[in-house]
């Protein structure tokens, strides 16, 4: 299989994580977002949907869609596991991942920064405060949700990672970039902080990718 | 089980589909969203995300996120199934039902949409070409993805509706709302107006809800 991304996508850097957790090798291969490699017509051939990341398998078949993707992978290599075995759990996990992924970073990604400067003429200070704003109004939701619940435990849910942290870490290292005071957030930032002692988290972090730069 | 939604959320109307197709009766209440009945305290209190829908089990327990209860209502009631069998389709459906739950519908929603009005004081007009701006950008990834893709059948996936179709229909009932041009999608507006046909979609959809709004 082949992993198609960029060191500081948060979608690829999700399933960094899940191939690292569940000892997946795969060949890593990169589309340099900001010069726009992955609007090249080669690229749209295979995910007409101009994002990164896509996974390549060995028949030639292509799978987008980080979630669908952390599904599959589930799916396919059960252990060690990243949903628990109880429906009602499984679904506060689903939940939980869908916040950062669903609810904050598609509002928040490059290229909608990049439509903020162009159509609203919006400074960088700008594209960041709009960042910031989603980012917080997620992490308040995320906050809320594992603060007081049983189910939390050293993760965030039980004290193994699941899906949730996996798509949690990728938020938490963009609202660094943004500025986002974290200290509003101690539940998240505890969580983040575990995840990151956890050697599939941190070797999957942007810095430590190929193609990372400074 | 009591499901919490808005005529109008498409994240709600997507569970209602569901519901229906699996012939799984519950009870109904509505949060009013345009009068911010969704930031109540005792709604907040049961689901901290202020979002619509929450599927509330007879046992008090609380479930959020759209997807989360697609996935929940196919492994506790799996027929008629939304998913096919095999994980590299699964894979497919899964990564269709992303781009409007994903990538379309969290950028366009209401609250984004309010605060485009505040912050950018952007008029109606503004804030529709923005919704159709994004709309646009995901029709035409889902529509590329479906067109020419031998899996495509009278639905997205196949002949039977999946959580693809479940999706997509809500986002093309939001797109005839900010007047986007659907003869730019003709595949799209052919597996819309299947699942039209069918009671499951029919009677789910906003109009026919007992708190619609002309």
């Amino acid at each position: 299989m082949k992993l198609i991304g960029y060191f500081r996508s948060s979608a690829a850097f999700r399933v960094r994580i899940a191939l690292n957790l569940k000892g997946i090798a795969v060949e890593h291969a990169s589309r340099h977002l900001r010069k726009g490699e992955h609007r090249a017509p080669d690229y749209v051939a295979i995910n007409p949907q101009k994002l990164v990341p896509a996974l390549v398998l060995d028949d030639g078949q292509v799978m987008t869609q980080s979630l669908a993707i952390l599904e599959y992978l589930e799916e396919t290599h059960p252990n060690p596991p990243l949903l628990p075995k109880d429906p009602v759990e499984r679904a506060r996990v689903r939940s939980l991942a869908l916040i950062p992924t669903a609810d904050i970073h598609p509002i928040q990604n490059l290229r909608v920064m990049a439509y903020l400067r162009e159509k609203y003429e919006q400074s960088e200070e700008g594209t960041f405060a709009w960042s910031r704003h989603w980012i917080e109004t997620g992490f308040d939701a995320y906050e809320a949700s594992v603060a007081k619940d049983r189910h939390t435990g050293t993760f965030s849910h039980g004290n193994v990672p699941t899906m949730a942290d996996l798509c949690l870490v990728p938020q938490v290292f963009n609202a660094q970039r943004f500025k986002v005071d974290m200290k509003r957030y101690p539940t998240i930032q505890r969580i983040h902080d575990a995840c990151m002692k956890h050697p599939a988290f941190d070797s999957a972090q942007p810095s430590k990718q190929p193609d990372a730069e400074p």
